[in-house]
């Protein structure tokens, strides 16, 4: 029997993970990589960790972990897979198992034979319409070539005025490689919060206040129209609402799934735009497989296809497609749309539905946002982290978790992504058995507490507003009390102005209870929840009757942003 | 209808969590504490982090997180809870629903009232078989009252050689806030390896071997029999193998669930010597419940019942409790064991069973040890950790996972925990959606990677010895090949002194097969077991019919200790 052929098709995370698996169960198989680059095997992700200066070394990249390059030769000795850069898919031939493939140099045309075909063809960067993109300072961060552009210009010094546009991961992540005080960063975002659609408008909110006070400005709800330059350079952009200087811009619009081989061949594509793949990862043509961001994904929750190019499922999926080509039956069900960002000093996560994906999908749900330490408040390590969870009404079925904070929230958002492959619901959460020490966690860890507290909410035992109702209840001028029960000198330092406030700590509630109108709306208001609600069942147990506290205090305020 | 009175024994932290929750619930209710020591509601698992200085005030320790100190008068101002410290309840007269309590300092004797009773009587510590502990110098670490004791002769500058008796979690923090370098710092354990019932005795050894290096001295299987002192201070420690000089001696052999006052009124005592609630806390008296460290516990994956003091278990059942107190009917179904542990720059954490606990409960297993890092490995922050997990073959449920390292390992366990809850098994693992980024995490996270590792294990796609088992074996004299295939300047570094060690980077394996000899067993190694698993797969795939590789590389190599 001949050994069978592999033949995969993109170089970049998913195609060379397919190889090594692929190797390791059939050791006789051909296994041949085609890649139009340069590089191959690199971690995409690790780029903006050398813009800024946090990686030294480029070739770290694409090194293994015992600091091997890998590089064709690597491939050949170590894994037995042949590896052809600078060679482009061009057309795959169905009929005849064949791919033809031309160098991107010399433009010649070889053809490759295949048993099995393996589609890794990644995704592209989408353009904008925007005018003059092709002005020198204008980057993307989509593959190692670009890393080195910018690294160029920033290490020349020729880099003070940075716009990015888009905030999603990448753009976000790009913030963080380059923002410094030295230089005005500044981030345009079509939508109207910063990353929209990974967090609710709230959180991101929330998210961009802190940014915004260490010196990031943000231009939300703002449309990039041209760039204009000065000797073929760039020096402004500008949008509908106005101009930015400019020395740098870095294009962070998102990705489009590069489709075009698969769809040549008369593969199915997907409403997504991407290939469809059944829990095999096999495509329409049974011989050929497609992973990691040329594929439409499954959501666990919603069972719709999703769009999500993300490296851990190009990673994991590339197990799966090993497996499969080489016989096995291993399956990839789908994705919870997790995400983690590291920028500037903040973690930010999330996973599954958001609030508004979940309205906007119909579901029933309530959701909740708690601010609290992310290990015991008593730990010189502790920090404050803000938890948004959702939830189904009725089976109280968890639909989603995100955080941000200077304190630990990758951990809590793994937990909950966990709990949701499971079905998980808010009664599961006592009996999670969680690891508790003081520099690792809270007794009764901070997701666990932020479910409780939705459940006393979905049960009536916490009443409460989002900051954000609050704000719309000053808004449209509503006669309440917005009862303040910290103390003096928290108050003193950041408060809401208005009139219907009324100060009075927790400490003396009990005491000078005559001093609150029993005629009117009562919302206490705390600096992270936690005395609110206390005041608040104090005063529902003094016969109080129309009383709520607001959720997550002034950690969760964003309102008066302008102030700072 | 007059209010219920719902009484609660110890004001630790099982008590107060107890009355919190009921407050909230019924604003009625009269609720009381009766604490017999000084303070209340305080932070026992933070009082190592007060030795070490990490926590400067002692008054943290019992402060709430908004800095108002958790005090009698705290209580009944923002809780309405009534607190009586230093008294001691003495007996309940359950005919008459009825506590008699004694001041501790006045002897005076008073009654309480209960409609239900709460008893959080919490534990005591173990005291051993060892004379002379009245010595001066003399200390344990379970009352606030001992860590300032220990703080005081700390900050003396008496403290020089320090004996700490017991290795489990309360001793190994003893050790991390005491141990500095210009101390001598000793553990002595009964048992063979650090944190024996913890961490399985392989991965407590390769835990202990990373504290040598660092200056710890560590006495395993030996026996304290007898103190000797000088002018009534402690000076000197003797074993059943020697002695140690000692100026302080920390006694952390574990404690035992308080549980006269239950028995002596006639409650049901289980087999592992607490008090037998069911999963309401219910104790065998419907109107008393019992909560924290002096209760016992359904393992969640054995079904059997197990003794487990934590600080975490106390706080989840307080919330339990204060529902059921108020006509709630939540549950506690169980625990996994899952504990965290910071020492001396490690991260330790484990849930669910060992694999020496597993086979002796009779569980058919199969686990596997795992060095990686805890991120991409091309970030600078990254860490090695080492993963152990343990499944049940067959079903290939998750039955445990430990970890040590500098690198994070709480996650993982966290994550690990949460899928013992739902039963998880070794198939869900890649459908795990995990938060990826580079600062955060692999591609394919850790514990997944160890779980897929050891399921090649089960499917016989890798091939391993253990360790221990490499070890066993080159001291059984036996005839075989350790194919050493890091590189030269690795291999120079550290390698395992033996003839029948032979080097060959995995890079050059290829191209000289015919230097292996194909009628040897043949084990790789390498430095954390990935260029090993790939050495092998080349062999057996080059026809070599007996080839296993070292799982977890030289970093699972504890065996030249005394090397260093």
């Amino acid at each position: 029997m001949s050994s069978k052929k592999i033949l995969i098709i993109g170089g970049v995370a998913a195609g060379p993970k397919t190889a090594a698996r692929a190797r390791r169960l059939d050791p006789d198989a051909q296994i041949t990589i085609l890649e139009k680059g340069k590089y191959i095997s690199y971690a995409g992700c690790g780029m903006p960790f050398y813009l800024s200066g946090k990686i030294h070394d480029f070739d770290h990249l694409y090194s293994t972990s015992y600091g091997v390059k890998r590089d064709p030769e690597f491939f050949k000795s170590e894994r037995g897979v042949d590896v052809f850069t600078g060679t482009e898919a061009i057309s795959i031939d169905r009929a005849n198992k064949k791919v033809i493939a031309r160098n991107v140099d010399t433009g010649a045309e070889s053809v490759f034979e295949y048993d099995k075909l393996v589609l890794g063809t990644g995704s592209y960067p989408i353009t904008p319409p925007i005018e003059n993109l092709d002005l020198k300072g204008v980057y993307r961060l989509n593959h190692l070539e670009d890393a080195e552009r910018i690294k160029q210009a920033l290490d020349a010094g020729e880099v003070n005025d940075v716009v990015i546009i888009g905030t999603g991961f990448i753009g976000m992540e790009a913030v963080d490689a380059v923002f410094n005080p030295m230089r005005a960063v500044t981030v345009v975002e079509f939508r109207d919060t910063l990353l929209p659609g990974i967090l609710d408008p709230d959180m991101g909110t929330l998210l961009y206040k802190n940014f915004y006070e260490q010196g990031l400005e943000g231009r939300f709800g703002e449309k990039v129209l041209k760039l204009e330059g000065e000797d073929g350079r760039v020096t402004r952009v500008i949008t509908d609402k106005g101009s930015i200087d400019a020395d740098a811009v870095i294009l962070a619009v998102g990705v489009r799934p590069n489709v075009k081989l698969a769809q040549e061949a008369g593969l199915t594509i997907g409403e997504t735009g991407a290939i469809v793949v059944n829990e095999y990862m096999q495509t329409s043509d049974p011989d050929i497989y497609a992973l990691g961001d040329c594929v439409e994904n499954t959501h666990l929750l919603t069972g719709k296809k999703v769009y999500g190019p993300m490296a851990t499922y190009a990673n994991r999926q590339g197990r799966v497609v090993g497996d499969n080509v080489t016989g096995g039956q291993s399956t990839f069900k789908g994705i919870l749309g997790t995400g983690v960002l590291h920028c500037m000093g903040m973690n930010v996560a999330r996973t599954g539905l958001g609030e508004v994906q979940a309205r906007a999908l119909g579901y029933d749900i309530e959701s909740i946002m708690v601010a609290t330490f992310d290990m015991t408040h008593y730990h010189p390590d502790s920090n404050k982290i803000l938890l948004k969870m959702i939830v189904e009404n009725g089976t109280k079925k968890l639909l989603g978790l995100q955080g941000i904070g200077k304190g630990e929230v990758a951990k809590r958002i793994d937990v909950a992504a966990t709990m949701m492959l499971y079905g998980g619901t808010l009664d599961d959460l006592l009996n999670l058995d969680l690891g508790y020490a003081p520099p690792y966690n809270t007794p009764i860890d901070p997701m666990v507490h932020t479910g409780l507290a939705l459940k006393n909410k979905l049960e009536g035992v916490a009443n409460t507003y989002t900051p954000q109702e609050v704000q719309e209840k000053l808004e449209r001028g509503e006669d309440f009390v917005l009862l303040d029960v910290r103390t003096p000198q928290q108050f003193n330092m950041r408060h809401i102005g208005d009139d219907r406030v009324q100060q009075l700590t927790l400490g003396e509630l009990r005491e000078k209870l005559d001093q609150v109108p029993r005629d009117k709306e009562i919302v206490t208001v705390c600096v992270m929840g936690t005395r609110a609600y206390e005041a608040a069942r104090i005063l529902q147990g003094a016969g109080f009757k129309n009383v709520k506290f607001m959720e997550a205090g002034m950690e969760g305020w964003p309102f008066d942003m302008d102030d700072f």
